[in-house]
């Protein structure tokens, strides 16, 4: 059995953690850590855990940092920015593996998170060490590993959007638009009036709107990868557009992604392109043109499902890609990249279907 | 008083323009009509007008249609494409006006509709006297006419999102994409298991994935309208992409715009060109780029919001701009432009807040 | 013209009244006060205000409230329990009228406010000055007066579901169960995790469970008062059970009203029965018990909309009735209640027709 | 490993069945029939279903059938009323094991059945041999039998708050009121305009109102049976008041009982007595009248959650109970009486959290 411990339990992403947990059948919980929620009970943070996990909710300090440590085989962090180099330092030096959720290691260049997080970066050689790993893309990388970076929610459904194109070397540079829709559980637990059903619902909106979002560089560093630009020099890296929307729905993402293409293709065509890079992966879908995707197809699971298009007018890639941004966008995804680092089967505790409707 | 008459009454977009009558104090209702519902009471078919209007529906013939005429001085059309001028051509011959929801006389160029809306189009004559009308971009070819092609809910959000730059020369031809989302009345009242709220709601798709939707032409026609292209050649015109989207929400359109512009801007500088442009018109609100509009600022009114930005790494304009798909987007300009035609104050009865939250 | 003035501008309700009174064609602002908010544009708080109002928000102290007194002809609160007479003193002293959202007056007998609402009552004089009025059931009690409890949103929908089988005297004593249900602008602006969308839509629960709701005893002195029992003898008044429940949407109540009548009859004789007592109000519509009411057929208006029903089986009376929590429920009454005590018509303002779909 | 069809796949209902079936380690899918979407392939029909399930959906006939009886061991029916004995009488007679979701088999005596379904009942002899069974309530009748009425999702609910008390005879005769709220997936998936998103949500409505819903004489019958009575006399049963509503969301029913009991209890002494029927119950939840229970705690679960109350001013027992309504309601339960007559753990393959939010 690997034991796994959560810094940040209290958080939808490792309520969502816990909840799939629940059916993996190699794995049993060792300790729940959350700064805020200490002394609580983890149902009375997630109350749909009630009867699954009776945990009491540790606080984050030196000494329960040492116990979850000493009794882990992994530890998962989701904490905020900056401070997750310092619980890594202390895992790794224990011996165990570390998976984060956050975006403190998923840069290699640690300058580039300092420019667009605004902080100074605690460990730079630790971002050179760190795998940043969406198993579909990059899964021989991590493979063995100690310390990963779990992708964020947007980046993942755009770079398996992307990706059959951009290492066919399809696309014509600085003409990708990612145009993103996201549930409100990516937006997080704390409250704000415009999180409030009252204000939320039947409501559309756009926000850091004509760019800033911070997912805009991960995408980008994630198209330098696939097309083999040197990830320590980003000014070498393109520009897309990255523009993000809240959708008044729980979970899901839907990214539409615009490219140049630099040869004419047929809708046929980019359906087996896609299926010739997917159709071994249990997690990813791909829909004819015929076919647009849809959030719902994805809730609760790690899967993620594509529609890729041609508009042969304007000469234009338009690929629609859907995850739930708590499955495959966290959760999901960093149950995948511990089955692979364990060794165990990456589907293990994964397999289950959508709750549609 | 104004006596209007509706053919295609149990439509939402008929129920929106009888909700807005309501509070309309120059109009009064002569006759209801439509194919479907003919024989049941106007409030069978909208529940929420029980109290405020008690006419039974009529058939919509040859009888009925005569007697509409007679007694109306505008006729509103909601009917199946291809059906329009056989109306409108007994309103005009009744000296009374006329004003259609639908596309049949939307474009100058009869040929360009048959190309998209695969039909052949029965009066190409009928095309050319028609105008098409969004009022805070053309409202002085409106004037005083007796037909009035009323401006599709997409092409509406995105032609008042465009018009400044278009109208500046500051766009970069071929390059402008639309990526539009709009909640399900938008798809109208026939029912299909795809609009249940078990399976819409708590969902995000794109539809006519890829290009193809019958908004993109009248959006093009409008670009070309204002930069100065003749309507009549449509080969002259630019392509866009237009890809529009299903949000799990009543009502609201947002659309994002993104374009490469030819000059350097920042967003202030944007935000005072939009000012410029839009500051006298009651129904158009400019944002800076910290304010991302939201649609149900728009609920029930007949508004547009409108923020500007600029993307100085991409040099992309992106554009937010958002509309009751129903309101501005269908019964709140067409009675806008039943005031212009009829030379009332533009406003009259369309003073309405926005239901919010 | 009557000016206007807010204590509690803020809120959710008083946001309606504002968005209500653009339509009303005899008000006119005086001054926008709240504690919380103060400094602040009024569209700040309510963004749908934007291009309707652009008055700053006053503190609420000594200095501005004289000058709200001096410049209103009417006051409304929406402030907290326990500091409304303070502030109804001094308006009714500059010789002015006032109206409060709130409960703090609406207890002929202030100890059973201080049993409810756990506080020491500042003014049990005004109490009894103070005229609690659903203008459908009491208006002649409130005309020419000037110190006007406004109903609460549930006793609203429960009173006037009840009126006419307890005014025929047809309910059997302590039979009365009313199980409600409120959209989330009931729960106000303050946000909660429980509030979120995320947490919020797609879930329904009960609150206050097994009793404890303080509109518990407002709902009792109303049935008290139509049965004409002393207000100042509560000890006399039957008990009910009242038990809320949150419903996934924006806005809407509906209660559903159980009792044991003491004598047959049949849904239609009830039908006629309401219809007797309601077919001259504006603001309540009575349907058959094929029609059961929506709570989106009264959305932003001043209605209330009732199907009554009778179970033979059980011989118990089933009244579902419905209204806009924060129209006929808060702002559309208190409008409604101004009306009638500045001698206008009650519907001035308030002829509207619900948001449907 | 046991070989299971369903009758009736396009159903939500059994898009649950084959999504929970998913999970389930000792069951494989043999065939999938439906009248209406047969030559479809499942995941046409239930698109989640994708990569999961590629069966092709089989009409309904003689001879379909037959190859269904001969290569199933247990088949689940979801089929129009009155259909299904003449289907069940095939299954048995070929030594299968027979578990249908709908009320032909539901009522001990067939008459009951026919005044309510308003249909001349095919078997009135199968009716006595069919066990209906909540396992929680009666599963030592259900063990190594072989035709199982799954029961209604109403009446599940609704049964399991009340069972305690009932057991106990603490509750008046003909006092039993239980006002219910579902989601739409419970009103089928058949398209009508108050199903659609537009309409049905921000709304809340009752239907049946009055009485005269089906589901009221299956809890008047589960009633008599808990407490003792003659299920052949059904003039021998109390009537009870079920009303039920439509609440805005997809899955989820919650009931709230009242009851007048006929002595007095404490909170603590109720929620103690629960606790002692359902503490070794895996999937029924009690919590203190503290925790009003919510639906979302049982999303996609066959879980039960159910909070009981006193109200000590009116001497009324006040239950919340929820479920998800083709969880616990259809699917779950179907798969729980399935492990039950299979002699398997009654929990496999039903042992997941529901996913919240």
């Amino acid at each position: 059995m690997i034991r796994f411990s959560i810094c940040g339990a209290a958080s939808y992403a490792c309520g969502e953690l816990l909840r799939l947990m629940v059916n993996h059948p190699e794995t049993e919980v060792a300790y729940l850590a959350d700064t805020f929620a200490a002394g609580r009970k983890i149902y009375e943070e997630h109350p749909a855990l009630m009867g699954f996990y009776d945990q009491e909710i540790l606080p984050l300090n030196e000494e329960t940092l040492e116990q979850i440590v000493k009794d882990s085989d992994v530890v998962f962090t989701a904490v905020d920015a900056g401070t997750v180099c310092a619980i890594a330092e202390k895992v790794l030096a224990g011996g165990k593996k570390f998976i984060d959720f956050g975006a403190d290691i998923r840069f290699r260049d640690a300058k580039t998170w300092e420019k667009w997080y605004g902080l100074q970066h605690p460990n730079h050689e630790m971002t050179k060490e760190a795998v940043y790993c969406i198993p579909e893309i990059q899964r021989d990388l991590a493979k063995g590993k100690s310390l990963i970076a779990n992708p964020g929610c947007y980046p993942t459904a755009s770079t398996l959007g992307l990706f059959p194109v951009l290492k066919e070397n399809m696309v014509v540079e600085n003409t990708i638009i990612i145009d993103a829709k996201s549930g409100f559980t990516g937006a997080g637990r704390r409250p704000a009036p415009n999180k409030l059903i009252s204000e939320a619902s039947n409501n559309f909106c756009a926000y850091s709107l004509g760019g800033g979002h911070r997912h805009t560089p991960e995408i980008e560093q994630n198209i330098a990868y696939i097309t083999g630009k040197d990830l320590m020099q980003p000014e070498t890296w393109q520009y897309i557009n990255f523009q993000p929307h809240l959708t008044p729905q729980v979970r899901g993402i839907e990214v539409t992604i615009y490219a140049t293409l630099n040869q004419e293709v047929t809708n046929e065509e980019l359906y087996n392109l896609y299926q010739k890079y997917y159709q071994d992966e249990y997690f990813v879908h791909v829909f004819p043109a015929s076919k647009p995707v849809q959030t719902k197809w994805t809730a609760g699971t790690n899967l993620c499902c594509i529609t890729p298009t041609y508009d042969a007018r304007t000469k234009r890639l338009v690929v629609s890609s859907v995850i739930d941004n708590i499955g495959k966008g966290a959760a999901g995804q960093a149950i995948q990249n511990m089955n692979l680092i364990f060794g165990l089967d990456e589907t293990t505790g994964l397999k289950i279907a959508p709750m549609y409707p």
